[in-house]
């Protein structure tokens, strides 16, 4: 029986792989969920791969993942630093949240060192390029396995 | 002659009642709305009751308001400390605008306490729980009463 | 049998009405006081309705409140932005507080953005001129009722 | 052959001639649309004239303008100041980008003074009302010849 | 026929003359009274000259001389950093205000140099010692003649 | 033949023993007064012993004490953080000033980390409940017969 | 008969073209105000074009324009961010100003990111290399053609 | 035998009484200058009535002062909040110097609340209009008297 | 053959598992060490796993680091926030390097936000309790896989 | 039975007696040793009295105490200012800690005036020279006697 | 063949040797002229020493230097602080630039801790007196014989 | 007979002409040593030569050196920017201090333009690279021939 997962990502992230490539790599978002679907598996994840650039549109896939899945892993780019409508939204369910970054955002713009995400979120991955994905999927396993 | 009357809430607001009851109370979304509209007949007001997580369909409501409605109550939740864009639909139609919390947000975290929503309102009520709709109702049958 | 509410009111405020009438309009305390104590009937409050211009006063009558009555209503005026006595006058008394403002504060200088007084407030209420002394009656009712 | 020119407008633009007319001028957004297109004619381009109230359509826009125009002209009003989502879509496509405002930002609130646009464009006009959709035409037809 | 006057000395100006002559100089505040009832007589002034440490009882004064003087001359001492009590009684005073420092204000420590007084002061005359006082008459003289 | 001694307390101590007891102790200040009189016999001192919830009274003992005392304890509670005029009159006598806190303010809120009572203090006991007073008494015996 | 138009240009700008050339381009002054006269011609302007590295010079010209002129253009350079002198001087006279710089200031150095002259300015051009110049011409054209 | 006294006028003060004539008055510097002859002969004084609108001049001008003169009125106008060559020039005077201005800056712009020349000045008349000047006079008067 | 990695542990970290357990968890260092080595076998790794509460010390490691292994995974504990010692000797060494904390520091007091350990790491795992060793040496050999 | 009680002095208190006898007085480490052991023996306690320079011995030290001792007294020194690491040490031991200062941080420069050790501590004892050892003695007795 | 080299000093450095000697020293700045001049024909160096209270003539310097001379030394004075005008024409020559200081502008008031022109200088000596003059000639010697 | 002066370096200069040559250029430290102590004889100077990455030891050799030499460079390096201990320890000895560093701290990252070192020195040289210590040795003499 597979526990389910809601992988969520923020604006621009659907760029991924065509652009800007030296800070966020080659690989695009598809690429990306099929070799977390395969992560998923071994951790008996059964995944949700989700984009959207809208912020109320992953509030409300939050919402919805706070009543479908044991867990979110959560990249939510541009809104990590503005958007204290996902943060309460990711304080209001009660599953955990593993917060992702493809790049080291504190290595970079000033603004890009404040999360939101950070205060609803058990951890943090963040620089490791997409391969943080599987890292957060094999992160949750042990998170739920422990709880 | 029913006056009409746009209570507008904003993010996460559709899960009052069933999360952090501890801050939020136990009434669901529903129920305030039941209530509000008996307050509301009492002050001859018509009321549409409106709930979303996008900031943008906010910014929509409140032009629409502008034109259909006299008076415009608004909890914007977590837009409240964010959305510059709520609040210049908000200087920008010319009716009164109450402001609204169900907790006292100036307890809370510091990026809590200072609202867009402030700078755009006729008057603000705060930390009354769900009572604070009827309140505003009350209120905003004063103002218009008095203009 | 009626119940005991304070409402105190900081410096200047018994300037109300004849000063500055675009900002706290026409009424002067003698009529918010009468104001107050007909809705106070209404509620079954019995007002105690004071005023001075002494930080030191408004401490003792808190004090005193804290013993004889069942709740405090605070329009604590430039106080609000500045007194810390005040404020742990209010946090030591375990009766509900309400605080209010003539003016919406939040709309004036940046130093009157910040009140101490929220911090030991159960509610707030702000912006709605005179009438806000009745809205805070009958927002200090329910709060009992709730109790 | 025209050249494909996305012209894209933020939040509240669309109130544009009716309200706040001291501030952002008489002209409806239909009639700068109409005189921006003669302007376009001049310089060889084709306008797509856009505007929303949801910051999440305004990337969508960005990207799709990144595959599809040879440049931007972005009037993001509110979210000039508080979204990062929309600077990382600029950042993101490698067109030419021009910011536009209608008024003059820096005479105004303080928060209006910081924008997030400006990190992401070539150029900035602002200040000059309505003229300045035509300023921008002109400056874009510039930055293409001499590109 | 005279013209009522009156000079308000905040806290610890009563110890003038005897400690820190350093900074206030050697003369006592009896001393400051008669050289200023003697300047004040040149001028037409009637002088009421009164000091205290209480705050709230400096706000009642100015509250009194609003209706029974042409103007106030006000050396608030310490309560010039901290006292919005004050500044909003002399804002509802619709007579001319000069504040007044005995040493240079500016030359201190940082706390001291910013004054709430001199948001609601006519004019400010500052470091010029005892002086100061006699220019202050001077200059409410001028100030009266000109109105 | 005894030394005078002033111990000053500010604002709202008067409640101590009966509220906030977790922070504050179980002592009520006639306790601490008699305790503290005990100790100061030890160390040949005569106290006064004062509490009041206005400032400007505080800075009327705080000049008597200058002419009377050999030196002052002054545990100034809310007026710590916030009064200058508190801080001139102890910079204005010459006799040493000991700063007296019941609770650790630098573990409590950041405004309470701000004391303009230390700028005019030779030491400071802060943090070790009414025992603290017992230490005061006996840190100024110690520094009278040092000086 | 022609319109007269004051271009001042600030400190370094006589380098224009020899140095630094990655961010302010190849054209050198004189060149540019070539083009400009071309362009001046175009909307009936006579220009007078100056250039200063000293900052009471170009108050100077700014007080001589405010008398002879229609119009100022003005790059500041370096006395944008710091002179309030200039910023005073723009603002006394009552003609439109029009505030300039080649590079996009918004991203360059922080400091660089504060204009004083954007306070006493009716719009902006930033960014557009020395395109920028003809860009404030035609703006000005159209200021003073609606005006 | 006359007394030489140096008053230096900063930049724009050339414009009195043509121009922004609600803050700054209606008299021209010439007039200005023509009440502080006539006030100074009564003290005394032989007056160097001097404006520019060059820091550099205004610090030659000091460094004369210092050589020729009994004490210096300035006037810095717009190099008040930014010149640390004049306030350093006045520093290393030995003569005394009062500041002055025209209107009250603590009631302007932020920017205008800090004066480097406060930091090099005996004392600091603001707010007093052209009668400013006559005052200062009379101060200096008294100051080169005491000393 | 196996690949060196040094995994450095700062201050207070050699009281993991008997203190705070509530923030850190239960296991022991010695634990975690046991735990690391299994899995830094299936990364074909072999670990030097170090603790010190001696700042100069971790300098030391890491340079020794920098040429004896492939790796550095650090915990710098109270170090994080405040030694820009360390962060230069990360910055020096040209080997990967992850950091990691067992909690979140981005959830606590303000002061253990700010990393100088992140402008010289890789990526950052945070948050996931003692797990976060084996999380780091798995993403450490994916690194240098790719590498 | 004697209690065991650690007094820890940090960087640069060897130097005590020998030099700026005016902040730090004329006793040196041993006489203060000394004096603190004769104040110990009168509270039953055996005190081991150490001093180093080094951030991570202290933090050595505190871990020793916590196993050794009933009680920590200590003068951080110049780590007040800086160590987290200290303070971590101290929130981790459970035994009560004082902070000792002999002079009166908080009349000093503005950055000895944060101490992170007082986050750590029961109670602090500031600016009463080298007797503020015998006062932290006996109020360490007090404590342990209370608890 | 000598090599050609500004010497240019800033504002009121002309008064040097004649006040505030305890901060500046006793040599005027035609004696340090005159050691500059010996110590650089040992370094095979031709001085141009220039001095001025002007901005925009030490600008002008810079920019003729650049055109002139093989390397600048520059003690800004009081525009070192203030002047962005000079770090263009500094950061736009293209030879080395010391920046010098007679005293050790880092122990002074804050305002002159931050230097605009270190930003476009090779090096910085600081706080050596008149001999700093002559250790800037070295240091220059040396750069342009490894350059 | 040879003077003895410390030559004191902190973390990470060990590392000197072997990584971040672009910054530190391409001696190591033995090779600075040696040209150190050739330019020291022409000083008759007797150098020790110490780096360490310790901070508590640099405190004890700052100590040691106060004892036992005329003055003491010192490249602190990374502690510069954080060590009050080792400000200290420069404060408490009373001989003279040149504060150096290899590059130009002031051109980089922020946190490396605040130097706690330059509260404690005479001197400052900074920028000039390995020759930078030759300087220092030099402008030590002066200092000592001076004193």
């Amino acid at each position: 029986m597979l526990r389910q997962l809601y992988v969520i990502n923020g604006p621009n992230l659907n760029l991924l792989g065509s652009r800007e490539t030296n800070i966020y790599g080659n690989q695009n978002l598809n690429e990306i969920e099929e070799l977390s679907k395969i992560e998923a598996k071994k951790h008996k994840f059964n995944i949700k791969f989700l984009q959207s650039n809208k912020e109320g549109l992953i509030v409300d896939w939050i919402q919805e993942a706070s009543k479908e899945a044991k867990g979110i892993i959560i990249n939510a780019a541009g809104y990590t630093h503005t958007s204290i409508a996902i943060m309460d939204a990711l304080l209001a369910c009660n599953i955990p949240v593993i917060e992702l970054h493809i790049s080291n955002i504190y290595k970079r713009e000033d603004f890009r060192k404040h999360s939101y995400i950070s205060k609803a979120s058990t951890g943090i991955i963040c620089g490791f390029g997409t391969n943080g994905y599987l890292l957060a999927i094999n992160a949750m396993s042990n998170i739920l396995n422990d709880g």
